[in-house]
């Protein structure tokens, strides 16, 4: 009951901050927002160029490097105030040529490597396979079972978490911890199963975390179907053995950068508002709804203030962080700067969950934070803006979350099909849905318009 | 600020209503609804068969007797306690051989006739075009400019709307009144340009209505990729002429059903919980968002409470609707029957806005309405219910308005893509989200439940 309660003591609060004539203001700036995201779409043919003219931005490659010249230029393009690259050492992973996967004496197997994974040996690695569900498992199982084999964590997503990312979150630590806990035991190597829901053909990278000091194995993610077709064939034979290759490794650090752009508050332009997304992307598919969309949504708010000649009293700026998927250096290395120069953020936006149609936004830190978004729910409303709930911001405004007077806000997008697409060969444009992607820009700028109108402040 | 209050009244009567075990048990048989769609899919399956076995399902036509047969087996299967067809006269409609039209001397245009509507006379229509984007520019234009002429409707769906629906309703006179008010001013035929907001290849068809006493004159979609060619070209030659052909024709009205199954209700089972979509559809793609969506929806609202063991209080009715796109029979006939055999029912639901993710309920009839509703918002809003809205429940429980105390509600599912695959070939089996169309059945097995559980009353 505690919402309602809480719904209830802001509206008084909304009553006295605003009156009549300013939230029919606001009201008509945020349908204007609306109006140009839903019909001229900009952001929509921006991901069109990012996609289809740059292709995938794995951190240090060239598409990397391209998408940060072309997202600076169109930045200045769409009337930023100031456009500027923040350099950061970033890691520089590569896959190498396909990966190969087959059982001995029977079917190739649709695998692709983790992201920082280590190569199998120039010749491959041939062994048996053990299934487990849980990381838990190898401590039972022990050396005798697991050594020289390859350990194949099969655990699905669980199909009844409404919101898919509590069923990615509740699977995804055989991706990223799988490796170092079965080298303990001395397995040669990992395949696990595609973080994904839907049953189809394709393997779903992500990055793989190795422990220190612990001996590097390589890890590859295997198509849902042929996880499942793997299983099979073990309940048959347990002596299956499966031959498997691959090339990919970890270069030396490389130069790149985050993207930043501004356009600078009137009245309080040290207070500074951050909308943003990642720029890099796995190198499978392109990178269309991660995040692509999260990068061309937070490069539309600047468009839309500068379209519509909305002057912000706070400034906005629009931050798209370099690897986010395999280091999180470009996240990092901003707040490092921000708070070297003595930048006060007030809030911090993300869209980082695809370019789906938005139910609200996710607000770190409880009721109290969550309430400076929940006065203006009269004005979200009209654009189906109903979910405001206290969650999650996002993983490159996460370093924010040691300034406690922060407000950190995720966007949330519909879930549900996110995960047939992420980090593999189908998160490509023709995924992203016009409409649905801008409706999350125009969102966006509402909140921006609305904190740099207002701060955060309850009064 | 009425919500808010209104949401602030209901809050003690909730409070009151249901004592924490109570909550708790509904919450737990809530959840098992969502646990079993999303893990059997048993919709997603119905669905499949539906669409991949039986195809379109226009009124009158062989796939509308086969879906007969099919779900009345089915919801057999799902332990209906009862299941039963009721006869009902139905249109039949006919398109005959693919519609042909080009530009004399230019290319093809894509285009399909408007259901319901006449053919051209055998040797088909030449003629130029008039394009018009209101139906009041008839009148201003006048017999002169059109008589002899077809008539190309024009104006494009507003995308501006949040939900698309608005958009839709915003067009749809051109489609519906457009060729009986051409006529008027003796047009030759008319032709619309198609209700979608995607620009695509594909004519949508969909209903004319022809006034009484008004000579018919055909009428057809024209895809809109093609609705901007035509455009493009009578800028440039206002003498432009068209032939165009279609064969379709109106035959004898023809015996169909509509098909009902029910749990009875073990405490008041003379109260009736109605829960539907329409079992017709028009004869482009499978109709499989409209409206096998909600008739698959329906049916899996009796295969949960009987397979999960729910006992409801009141009498939950499935019903599929027969000839909804093109006569409303089913409808009318269903309000009709039920009305004389002196039925009670309490709520009806319809489903008809397709197989997207839901947001929600709409309700007819003003806030009294929606509080009955929003009472138990508590137990809606984990499973991302948030908006229960004042609005439209459907076309097939309409009738029922006249009945003022029977509450009429819609789901409310995500409407971005909707009209892409509207009326179209594109609306097949693989355009519907197996876990988008699931959560919109255990959002109506969760309502039903409910009011099955506590009626609509709010004490």
């Amino acid at each position: 009951m505690k919402k309602f309660f809480l719904i209830l003591g802001i509206v008084p609060l909304f009553l006295n901050a605003q009156n009549q004539s300013s939230f029919e203001k606001d009201k008509k700036i945020i349908q204007g927002f609306f109006n140009e995201a839903l019909t001229q779409k900009t952001a929509y043919e921006d991901l069109r160029y990012l996609c289809k003219k740059i292709g995938h931005r794995l951190s240090g490659s060239e598409g990397a490097a391209k998408a940060v010249q072309w997202t600076s230029k169109r930045l200045k393009e769409h009337g930023a105030d100031e456009v500027w690259l923040q350099e950061v050492m970033v890691p520089n992973w590569k896959r190498g040529t396909k990966e190969i996967a087959r059982i001995i004496g029977g079917k190739n197997l649709t695998i692709c490597a983790l992201g920082n994974s280590v190569g199998t040996p120039f010749e491959g690695i041939t062994a048996e396979v053990i299934e487990v569900h849980r990381l838990t498992q190898l401590d039972s199982l022990g050396r005798d079972k697991i050594q020289g084999k390859i350990v194949f964590y099969n655990r699905p997503m669980d199909p009844t978490f409404i919101n898919t990312f509590h069923a990615y979150g509740g699977c995804v630590d055989q991706r990223s911890q799988g490796a170092s806990e079965a080298s303990k035991y001395g397995a040669k190597g990992v395949i696990v199963r595609s973080m994904t829901l839907s049953l189809d053909n394709f393997p779903h990278t992500g990055s793989v975390n190795y422990q220190p000091n612990i001996p590097q194995i390589p890890a590859a993610a295997i198509s849902t179907l042929d996880a499942n077709y793997l299983s099979e064939q073990l309940k048959k034979n347990l002596k299956l053995q499966i031959f498997w290759k691959q090339e990919c490794k970890m270069m030396p650090d490389t130069l790149s950068h985050n993207v930043i752009a501004e356009i600078k508050g009137s009245e309080f332009p040290n207070e500074i508002i951050l909308v943003g997304g990642h720029l890099d992307s796995w190198d499978k598919g392109e990178g269309a709804h991660d995040d692509g969309a999260g990068c061309v949504q937070a490069m539309e708010v600047i468009y839309l203030f500068k379209k519509l000649g909305i002057q912000p009293k706070r400034t906005i700026r629009c931050v798209l962080f370099m690897n986010e998927e395999n280091g999180m250096k470009g996240a990092l290395k901003y707040e490092e700067e921000a708070t070297k120069n003595g930048e006060k953020h007030i809030a911090c936006i993300e869209s980082d969950r695809g370019g789906f149609t938005p139910k609200g936004f996710q607000i770190e830190g409880g009721y109290s934070k969550e309430e400076i978004i929940r006065k203006w729910y009269k004005l979200l409303e009209p654009f189906d803006l109903y979910k405001i709930i206290e969650g999650y911001g996002g993983v490159d405004i996460s370093p924010f979350r040691k300034h406690k007077d922060v407000l950190l806000i995720g966007l949330e997008p519909d879930s549900q099909r996110y995960f047939d697409y992420h980090h593999a060969d189908t998160d490509v444009f023709e995924a992203v849905h016009p409409r649905e992607l801008e409706l999350g820009s125009a969102s966006l700028a509402t909140l921006v318009y609305l904190l740099s109108e207002y701060g955060i402040s309850l009064r």
